[in-house]
């Protein structure tokens, strides 16, 4: 068995890169710029340059290095991309080009599904094998981990559970294009969305420390902790929505653990706690002592995933 | 390579068993009676008994036989069942029972998932591997398929989409203890109550075939296919709410296909347009072109999907 792997966690702008022992430990990280002009002819010869100058500098055997995974933003099906928007790509055959840069073995995954893999190998999850990972960001993304693999589905779009329709009173569209998705109310717009409803409706003689010209998703979850009412019952809302649709989930694949991570969820256990309750209460009488954790990993999750991507 | 396998679906009366041919060929099938009394004890010493005699009956040689998969009214997990209540059995090790009494390899799951396996294998899913079934009667019960494989869950409740949460109004409780399942509005006692909020809030002058002392899912669908106003609203309801639901499900597994059975199915075309219109609009866009189609094996299903169990 190879000692070696690498974990590349390709982004817009920067292209995260990590050096593990195949237990899980992590050796080094670093970032190189992702190369988007041209079509972004250059971000996989500027991934394979880096692998193996790193082999080079460490002065590992290639035969010790059981491969590179790599994590895209983007729909991944077979180890091939239909399209990447933000990379520039159209179709691209990730594991044949790199494989052939690199002559090592290569496995792709959605940049979120790789994400959630990664929790499970190493973070919140760790020791489970059937997990649920949800990532509150700008956006709601998501990873099914059934029998310790990816859930890629029959489009490369499972678990994109932002995209869950959750409320039919939202008229304006989510960027997917449908109405009243998980993303307009659970991700860090959505708290928004859900503090502007709140204060544009809340009686006058109601005292907040909110204020509606400056609110973000992190000042409603700091009011909350700080006992303010309408900040209460906008995290109330939130994870009134959150819950019941984990639990629906939940239904479907009946996780060991559901991991919560992206920046909303750095409000930390408070927020655990307030979707947890909504969650118990909806869930299965199977799932209702299932278990909500935060994420651990961080922005590294998208390396450690796809490192383990080629030892899975 | 194995010539034959067993299917065996135990339900709560009878115990369906059917004798394949490892490509799915059914040689033949037959009933027994489910002996429940006793703690239903004689239960699995009769399926070994049934079993040995087909085989014996058939001249087939025992190494032969890959071996006898089995559908279980309750949950299974890694081949044992915790408790089930309509076989009067608490926790039951099948696979070690039945495999001592007949000396052949033993493989159990829960009978909806099993179902959706034998859908898969021989049915409306033939030739995908990622499937959702939803198998709409008395209550509403699903199997989930991902890389050919059923999704059994952390505690065997993977598929359990009959009790995903979709409506807020409703107050009395589902047979699972929660309020609002989907099981309250898209089973067929789920398609009576829509007929009754519908016939009792109906306007008078409104003409309908549908007669509130007498109204079963099967009346309603006939009459939306007679073109009657209040059934077509009745069937629009419950089209909604399931084609919201699995627009969700698909989010979290992103499946080949949806099939749909179960007695309500019997509806046939209809009720999948019906379904599939609320479906598109809702899903995610990978998966607008994702198909609803019916089951095709009925209550061949089951021993379809336990025989699929010992070659898969």
């Amino acid at each position: 068995m190879s000692s070696y792997c690498f974990g590349i966690d390709v982004g817009g702008t920067t292209v995260k890169c990590g050096l593990f022992k195949t237990d899980g430990t992590l050796v080094d990280k670093w970032e190189i710029v992702t190369r988007t002009e041209e079509a972004g002819k250059n971000i996989l010869p500027d991934i394979a340059a880096t692998v193996m100058e790193k082999i080079k500098a460490e002065g590992i055997e290639k035969a010790d290095v059981a491969g590179i995974g790599v994590g895209i933003p983007g729909p991944v099906k077979d180890g091939k991309v239909p399209v990447a928007v933000n990379l520039h790509w159209g179709e691209t055959d990730i594991e044949g080009i790199l494989g052939g840069l690199t002559g090592l073995p290569v496995r792709a995954g959605n940049d979120a599904n790789v994400a959630a893999l990664g929790e499970m190998w190493k973070g919140g999850a760790e020791g489970y094998d059937n997990v649920i990972v949800v990532t509150l960001g700008t956006g709601v993304g998501g990873g099914i981990i059934v029998g310790g693999k990816i859930v890629e589905g029959a489009h490369g779009a499972g678990g994109e559970i932002g995209h869950a329709h959750v409320d039919d009173s939202i008229t304006d569209p989510c960027n997917c294009g449908n109405c009243g998705c998980l993303e307009q109310v659970a991700s860090a717009t959505g708290v928004v969305r859900l503090a502007k409803e709140a204060l544009a409706a809340k009686d006058p003689s109601v005292v907040t420390v909110l204020d509606p010209s400056d609110v973000s998703s992190k000042k409603v979850f700091d009011a909350y902790k700080e006992g303010d009412a309408l900040a209460g019952e906008i995290v109330d809302k939130f994870a009134s929505y959150l819950g019941k649709a984990l639990a629906g989930f939940a239904c479907v694949v009946d996780p060991d653990v559901v991991v919560i991570g992206g920046g909303v969820s750095k409000a930390g256990q408070p927020l655990i706690d307030a979707v947890t309750r909504y969650f118990w209460e909806y869930a299965f009488s199977a799932c209702k002592d299932t278990q909500l954790v935060l994420a651990k990993l961080g922005n590294d999750a998208g390396i450690y995933g796809s490192a383990k991507l080629v030892i899975s």
